[in-house]
């Protein structure tokens, strides 16, 4: 540290002055017109993520102006690695010329992502209006296909950009864009296609060809088993099931699935009680063995992927760093990136930070205490880019700096608020109010009416719950409360409850269901136990990635409710499917029994594909499992044998699907459970201990040197302010140093590093003597000629910069 | 190898007279008066694997009588302690007394582990035969009062044994027959802890706890979803699924079974489209979040208990052989174990293994090369100990000794047998036979009769079936043929379609049944691929240990099966539970449908408790899940309501099985898989590389200098010819030395321990840390008194032996 400071004072700023230490490796892109001499701060146009630089007020400092626009584009570039290797995109796409820049920065703004999602949607979106729709959403024809054609011009468009950026070659290389140019023909491929990109969509193929060996076992087992069922059980005439080969065949597909047991055994048994032997053996080999045996392949396989994918994550960001370092090093010192040159680079790569955290940042990365960042320090970058800067607050409360007395009452609920006494007193408060809806409701008769329903324990227990609010804010500061998960949801819970209450005092009938919202305050009771916390912690960690995979779930859902409503809509109706086994589900008749007349009403031909909404919900039927042969032979009855193909290969389908997130939350639990295990770590407070913490101490000299160093290099930086704030930090505490802490939560990918640690240790080694003939080559070549290509497998440079 | 055989020589036997070397640590138990002087071979008794000795004639060599005899005692004690150490017996039960010793051996024999076996399955299959009785095998009340009376007093008379053997304290400490004293009063309850003692039903309990916790948690969520259905449905009067908080509660409790979907759904989703969207979060978070976190905490704690099982058992073998060294070492070398000692312990230990195994399991512990076993060697033992020893063959066909032209055509046959050609030929047929099948079966007309139906595409195909399993047997030599699982299984199938043909044959019709088995022919095609031969054989190896879960699954349906006979029995007959929502299921009535009358027939009555059987095919439907409602309802209808209690625990209770059952196919799967990826072993011929081997020369100095030692210690030992059977085989070949392999199969243990290998060590050290006070304590008391205590942890000795 101290070494760091001295050195900044004598040699970092001095060495900005002196002449020829430019970069030991050239930008490999032309130096843009637009872009010449840009210098310092104020003279970009911050898009989203994105520096776009314009012409503005320019510092020409003619003598080094070649030389220090040289750095800018350095820094670019290296900025443009380092989000490569965060976003593992290929190095064969990395930009080789100014326009393929400015297409690529386009191409990888925030608003373009956003643009192919809100066309992907509205792709799909249209799908309600369209011809079989929702009939409260039915549009005229002319309107969804202006948005249709609206929505395939921007496709076009954004394939344009990409094809700017890319080159007409690469693109040809680049598969994900190829694909799109091949379904830019057929519109909801398209839709799908760019929905896929946020999904797991690879890893579930990845883990198919296992799985399909183990489904030939599956469905080889059920046609030896059909062969001999429809041996043993066809001369009963009074079995349906076995009646013949392919009533057989369907009968034991579907009772793999249970869905049909014990009924398709019934006639069977009736006649000879022995005949349950061959159903069982069945059920047992192929239910509970294969099934089982089809889980394991897929957990394994799954997990196999995981990890390949976190190896060459890992190994590909490992790689852009190496590029990126490449491009910082100077000629005079090429061992090390200096602090004017990583401030350079962050001023590309992460625009939006101020001048304080990119310092902060900075001396994180320096653990080895000499005045560069060396090669190994900058490895650590993508584990630090991500964290939040904080001084470490002297005083621990929110209301410190309030006056005496005010402090003391704030103290007092500061201190109930955190006793374990008021923390059980709620808990007592919760269980009770819990007892009390379960007795109340259990009292009720049927058919209440609810405007006439506002009980005044409703009222009771919402009012604890707001006191309970308030006091916790005004204890730990509005901040810290909802800093806390927990402290969230018992603040929406509480809400909502209070929305209910004026939901009814005013009457308004479709927002009472908020009212029925109420038990959920009991979910706060699991707090109480820590492998409950736990399980939700897990579950909430695991959120964004189910998310991905309910995405995937959505579009086969959409695919197979497109194909669906495209064969069977309007297929099913009351009293239809009168010649198939299943007519009583769809019938909707009067029925004689002995001497009584019935309503019989079997519901199920709402569960049909008339449109979208109704075809998700059939869709979910079937996935559930149980009884979606109902459907099947209903729908089978009204068209033909083929149908059937449908209903299956869904229920192959989604039992694939269904195998990997089981798997995933196998995955996720036994790896939570494996990390804390091997870690010896209790994560007992998951609250507190649930992310990732940096502290850096920074003295007062080193604010000034670096405050220095920043007015030579960009004197009207706007973020200069922020580094004045952290002098001005410390006279008003009048401390000589302050200590900052940076954090962030903790990502599986830490976890993963925990946990194969030994391994990747393994692969680096493996890594490294891959690529060590090449870049002991370029670091040669960077010797013989200060400004030489950047590392060879990746494009060659177009032209040089020192020109 | 040179070392010891000179050593054989020179200090081997002559050590053998000279007085004074006596055991190093002295047997624990008074040495018994019919023991006294017994010496060598022929004075045995062997029932099973324990050697009981008898009173014989005796060859008194005074001088070292009493000296031999106390030898004689610590080997025997040595082979309890190894027993011990296998059967995972605790040491406080090792007995301590010659009474006690022969109890002990009398508990230890097969002959009485089958008796209590037995005594557990008369007291279940009485069963069958008592009150609720399978009508055909209904017996007079006198009849199964006197079985069940003689299998109690069997019972009875096995605890008395095992009192006299442990004495009353232990007996008071040692759980397991503490608890059979209980349930001597409890007659069925003894059954089942018998089966018990077979069965993986501790390691079931020790994964209760989380499983309890998430099992709160989904009836939680139950609760609150209950409370709000019914607030949400209760006003629709025409859904009876919502209209009490009870019936909320069991309707969402079977739906968490998804038994009842959609119907559940389908009243309320006619009335208002969107309250679908109540059904599928509750289904989303209960089936598919909390239900396979129920996997995953089930599947980790398994695991868990699995490696801690493994590893208390690894080091209480160790345990045991640090005993049984300390037993067998002499006064003079206190560091090792020679050949004589080894071979007195193994006569006790392995009285059925020949002279000449017993000195190749010696030469294989011997990796050291000195003359004695280190205590590192004996380590292995429990590893060599199951070897079967046979001398390598120097040709290599079974037809190698024949006359010159027999052997050239079974060479011939041999190499046609083995080429790929040939294999392949008979995949192509089987798989020609498969498809024929299937279109024979396809083109049949259903209700043909099974005496007209003998094609003749039959008689073909097991033709050709017949001449391979033939050509095979002459090629391979019936031994080498009979060793391979997949020729036993082609054997066996090729057998049954031959019975069948022989059934059709001679018409008899009970037999048909066999005839409908040809498809299982098609199973060979598994072997072409190298997945499924994984699959089959993990899946040959789970079978042991399947059939022990089997076991435990069987104890919890026989006890629910009495319970259900004791409620239930005889409460469903066809036409009841017409007050029941699922009447319909059990209604055989005409019914007028519009204008035509149908017989409709629901065979739920078939479902019912009247017998054993009938309960354990009830109990198996219930297992599936699939419509289990319908049977609960019935039988609620017909009785009270808290029978539903017996179902839901049902529910629970096979739930937790089953998932058991998946974790521990999972596990095994996962295991296996593991396991190869880890040793790059690629497992790719498993029919051959399914062993362990190990390797051992003899040469012919070698095998004569055991020969005389043999001569010398026990004379008369029968087992001498074997080592004879070497020389005479060196001789006959004209080798001056043989090879000898040793095989076993590979178990579950040898995986573990490859698997483990690192933190194996680490328990070793950790072990040994804990014990090394002691065991160092024990050695230095040994050094002062020759004939002192053992360790002591262990009981303390009642006498010593040199009196």
């Amino acid at each position: 540290m101290e070494g760091w400071s001295g050195q900044a004072e004598t040699s970092g700023p001095r060495d900005e002055g002196s002449l020829g230490d430019g970069p030991l490796v050239a930008c490999s892109f032309i130096p843009p017109l637009e872009l010449d001499c840009i210098d310092g701060g104020g003279n970009y146009d911050v898009v989203n993520n994105v520096v776009i630089p314009t012409p503005g007020l320019q510092n020409h400092r003619t003598q080094n102006a070649s030389f220090r626009h040289s750095w800018e584009m350095n820094y670019q570039e290296a900025a443009i690695y380092l989000q490569e290797g965060e976003n593992n995109d290929k190095f064969f796409t990395h930009p080789r010329n100014p326009k393929a820049l400015a297409a690529y920065l386009f191409a990888h703004n925030h608003l373009f992502y956003m643009m192919e999602l809100v066309t992907g949607l509205l792709l799909m979106v249209l799908s309600l209006c369209e011809a079989p729709a929702v009939p409260s959403l039915r549009l005229d024809v002319y309107v969804h296909a202006t948005l249709e054609l609206l929505a395939l011009v921007m496709v076009a468009f954004e394939l344009c950009m990409k094809l700017r950026w890319l080159g007409f070659d690469t693109f040809l290389r680049h598969k994900r864009t190829m694909v799109k140019t091949c379904v830019l023909l057929l519109q909801f491929v398209e839709a799908i296609v760019v929905l896929v990109r946020q999904t797991n969509l690879r890893q579930i193929f990845q883990s198919l060809p296992p799985f399909i060996d183990i489904l030939l076992l599956l469905l080889f087992f059920m046609v030896i088993f059909a062969i001999l069922g429809f041996c043993l059980f066809s001369p009963n005439t009074s079995d349906p099931y076995f009646s013949t080969l392919e009533n057989s065949m369907v009968s034991l597909f579907v009772l793999l699935t249970t869905a049909n047991f014990p009924d398709v055994m019934m006639p069977a048994y009736s006649r000879n009680r022995w005949s349950c032997v061959f159903f069982i053996v069945y059920l047992s080999i192929e239910l509970y063995f294969v099934m089982n045996l089809l889980l394991a392949v897929v957990f394994d396989t799954f997990n196999g992927v995981e990890k390949m994918k976190f190896k060459s994550l890992l190994l590909h960001k490992r790689s852009a760093i190496d590029h990126a370092f490449q491009l910082l090093v100077s000629r005079q010192r090429p061992m090390g990136v200096s602090l004017k040159q990583f401030d350079g680079l962050m001023r590309f790569y992460r625009p939006r930070m101020s001048a304080r955290d990119r310092y902060l940042t900075y001396k994180t990365l320096n653990t080895s205490g000499t005045p560069m960042l060396s090669l190994q320090d900058f490895y650590t970058l993508y584990e630090v880019i991500g964290l939040k800067w904080k001084a470490r607050r002297s005083g621990e409360h929110w209301f410190d700096d309030m006056p005496h007395t005010t402090f003391l009452i704030f103290k007092g609920i500061n201190l109930l608020v955190k006793s374990k006494a008021f923390q059980y007193t709620m808990y007592v408060v919760v269980a009770v109010n819990g007892i009390w809806i379960l007795v109340e409701t259990y009292m009720l008769t049927s058919g209440f009416s609810w405007s006439r329903f506002v009980p005044w324990s409703y009222i009771v227990f919402l009012t604890i719950y707001g006191v309970e609010v308030l006091l916790k804010v005004t204890g730990l500061g509005p901040m810290a409360y909802i800093s806390s998960g927990w402290n969230l949801f018992d603040f929406s819970v509480t809400l909502f409850a209070f929305l209910g209450l004026i939901a009814l005092a005013f009457d308004m009938e479709p927002f009472y269901f908020i009212v029925v919202l109420r038990p959920l305050q009991l979910l706060r009771l699991f707090k109480i136990k820590q492998r409950y916390r736990n399980v939700l912690d897990t579950m909430f960690e695991l959120f964004p990635r189910m998310a991905s995979l309910g995405l995937t779930l959505i579009i086969f859902y959409y695919s197979f409710a497109i194909v669906g409503m495209e064969f069977f809509a309007d297929v099913i109706f009351p009293n239809c499917c009168n010649t198939s086994t299943v007519a009583d589900s769809y019938r909707q008749i009067n029925v004689t029994i002995g001497n009584r007349t019935v309503l019989e009403e079997g519901y199920y031909y709402l569960n049909n594909f008339n449109n979208i909404l109704s075809s998700f919900v059939t869709l979910f039927e079937l996935t559930v499992v149980n009884n979606w042969y109902i459907t099947m032979e209903g729908v089978t009855s009204m068209t033909t044998h083929w149908s059937r193909l449908y209903f299956m290969t869904f229920y192959i389908v989604t039992m694939v699907v269904m195998t990997i997130i089981v798997a995933f939350i196998l995955d996720a639990f036994v790896f939570r459970m494996n990390y804390s295990r091997k870690n010896r770590e209790p994560l007992e407070n998951p609250e507190e201990e649930n992310g990732i913490v940096f502290e850096v101490e920074v003295s007062r000299d080193e604010a000034l040197a670096t405050l220095d160093l920043y007015k030579q290099t960009c004197p009207r930086l706007s973020s200069l302010s922020s580094l004045q704030g952290v002098l001005q930090a410390m006279d008003r505490g009048g401390h000589t140093s302050l200590v900052y802490q940076g954090r962030r939560s903790r990502t599986k990918s830490d976890l993963s590093i925990k946990m194969y640690a030994e391994e990747i240790q393994e692969w680096y080694a493996e890594f490294s003597r891959e690529n060590l003939p090449e870049t002991d080559q370029t670091s040669e070549r960077a010797l013989d000629s200060p400004v030489s290509d950047p590392p060879p497998p990746y494009p060659q440079p177009q032209g040089i910069s020192t020109a």
